[in-house]
């Protein structure tokens, strides 16, 4: 049997259930951490399991050109060579062809393009984009498409929207079923309710394990977001995930939880600890800034990560000002860890009907944070 | 009761002990991973801790200039700020003074210095290294000395070495005894026998819980450094620790263990770990190596650290290609869990009378091995 989903319960339009797959289980709303190049930056896969993720993603762009899928897949698939046994989503490599690769040509059967990296020439169709996910080992592969840019004509959203809803079909065709394992379709149709709907009715009677919201979050903002999301959630069937794709801050996925979605995923939280920024029950900080120099207290209070529960903010402000490796280390994981922790939150208030209180209650102590 | 060194057993010149500290015991013959800026680089303290080491080392002079001595003691020192509870070694300062600083002026009082991070204007006298090192908390604190350059002439090393021994008497008078606390001497007088052993004269009048060996690793070369600790080894008290700072491979640490050296610190096995550079049982590989690209073995089959036992050498070959900072973080853990391995190794063939045996099985592996 394919991958499946039992939907414990639901709060408005919020949902609580939980995934099954061929590598576990994964309770949901869910963020997946994202490990593009088959590691999630600056965590050993250990650490990754200590935030409380369930389920990572895998980037199929970066992966095809290196190691390669075919070398990912001689190395025991990217869970083992991972070392994480747990599911893992791929994405279909074509939104990142459009945003890192050079000279790519698109045409109606896939794309053409040249590795960013070395510029050696590769082709991504959705034949060839589910053979590399099968290869890969992905417990959760995603059909090609083409992920329209913002903003978009009527016209235009409507042809790239075709477009992905016949790849989507060609998609379909190239899976191989395997017990516990999914394909996702993407909803594509721009800010347009009428393209939605046609992308959603396209996608239903071709028929997947779950459904991915894409062309969001590419500079159309929070509001046109879930104005987007109020009319496109209702049009997928309850028994099967949602996945808003490359969403978001803290704020986003609270909104986009409130909206139906259950899954998620975004750089984020690993790019901001990279670079020095905290998501925090108070807020977001810049560990950076010279007023931690001589801060003694936790970044977190309410934080159990080694970041939180080991170290002072000094510490960590110093780690980056000396441009330390374990900055970075430990701001990502933090950041992972509080993702977790806000989507456990999630589930748990949506279970207890509480969902909305919860919101309020994280969005008021952000508010009234003294972050900075 | 100040430090405590008990001596379990003794194979030929090499020995087996346990040292007693306020922070926990130390059992010897041991390496000290370095945590210069307080961090061992790529690594978080949980790390360290999980490759066996006992007692790590930081740098005065780094540690000084930033975050600032009195702030790591604001900060419940280096112990706490760190999350490392275990024994720490500081070192004086005074060799990266020299080695790193700009504008450095010595005295007979002591070294005047631009820092190297913000040209700022320091001084480092015996007082005032032993005085930073009481604030950052050190267990084991190093006496300020000169650390002789190679090659020196019979005067210029024997003015050093006086000028050192004036100091350590300085060091002695400033440092506050405490339970568990230690102040270790260093035995100068480069390569000339008569002047090590003024030294170590001078050092045992003073009366120390340690004595190092200083001014080896310099340049002198293996050979002549094992020349020097043949007749410097000897005029240590049997039951008091003896360290041979900044050194070095792991041939090297075989070697001096041999010549009856506890304690050992470098930067190699993290320094390495950073630049792809792996230390195995079966001798030195360098993971860039484009032959490891599809290499599904474990990097060392018979090391237990996350590198080795989770992943195959193809992975962490493509994650040093790619830039990923899993690579240098799994490689250091590495290379740490080998030398805390190798350290063991001697120290239960000492305790059982076979460490010669040891020493020539583990160099025999070295060299049959297909390092490279």
């Amino acid at each position: 049997m394919s991958l499946s989903f039992t939907l414990h319960g639901t709060d408005g339009a919020a949902r609580a259930g939980t995934m099954h797959t061929a590598h576990g289980a994964v309770p949901t709303p869910v963020f997946m951490p994202v490990g593009t190049a088959g590691t999630v930056k600056g965590m050993t896969a250990d650490a990754v399991r200590a935030t409380g993720a369930s389920v990572i993603l895998g980037n199929t762009y970066h992966l095809m050109l290196r190691p390669g899928a075919e070398r990912v897949h001689a190395l025991g698939g990217l869970h083992r060579m991972m070392d994480w046994p747990g599911p893992i989503l791929t994405d279909s490599g074509g939104f990142q062809v459009m945003s890192l690769s050079k000279l790519r040509k698109m045409d109606k059967d896939g794309v053409t393009f040249q590795s960013h990296i070395d510029g050696s020439r590769h082709r991504l169709t959705p034949e060839r984009s589910i053979d590399i996910q099968h290869k890969l080992d992905a417990t959760i592969t995603m059909v090609l498409d083409e992920c329209t840019p913002f903003p978009a004509t009527p016209d235009q959203a409507r042809d790239s929207m075709e477009l992905s809803s016949r790849w989507a079909a060609r998609s379909k065709a190239a899976f191989v079923p395997r017990d516990g394992y999914g394909l996702f379709g993407i909803v594509q149709g721009s800010v347009y309710p009428d393209l939605r709907k046609a992308s959603a009715d396209a996608l239903l009677d071709i028929g997947f394990e779950g459904y991915a919201i894409g062309g969001l979050a590419v500079g159309e903002g929070q509001e046109m977001m879930y104005q987007v999301l109020d009319v496109t959630a209702p049009l997928l069937p309850a028994d099967r995930p949602r996945y808003l794709m490359g969403v978001g801050t803290p704020d986003d996925l609270l909104g986009a939880v409130a909206r139906g979605v259950d899954m998620f995923d975004c750089v984020i939280p690993t790019r901001a600890g990279r670079t020095a920024r905290a998501y925090t029950s108070q807020g977001v900080f810049n560990l950076r800034n010279a007023r931690f120099a001589d801060d003694d207290r936790p970044l977190d209070p309410a934080c159990a990560c080694p970041a939180c529960s080991r170290h002072a903010r000094a510490y960590l402000h110093h780690l980056f000002r000396a441009g330390e490796m374990l900055g970075p280390m430990l701001l990502t994981w933090h950041n992972l860890h509080y993702y977790q922790a806000l989507m456990a939150g999630a589930r748990a208030t949506i279970l207890a009907g509480q969902f909305d209180n919860y919101a309020v209650g994280v969005r008021a102590a952000w508010a009234a944070g003294e972050s900075g």
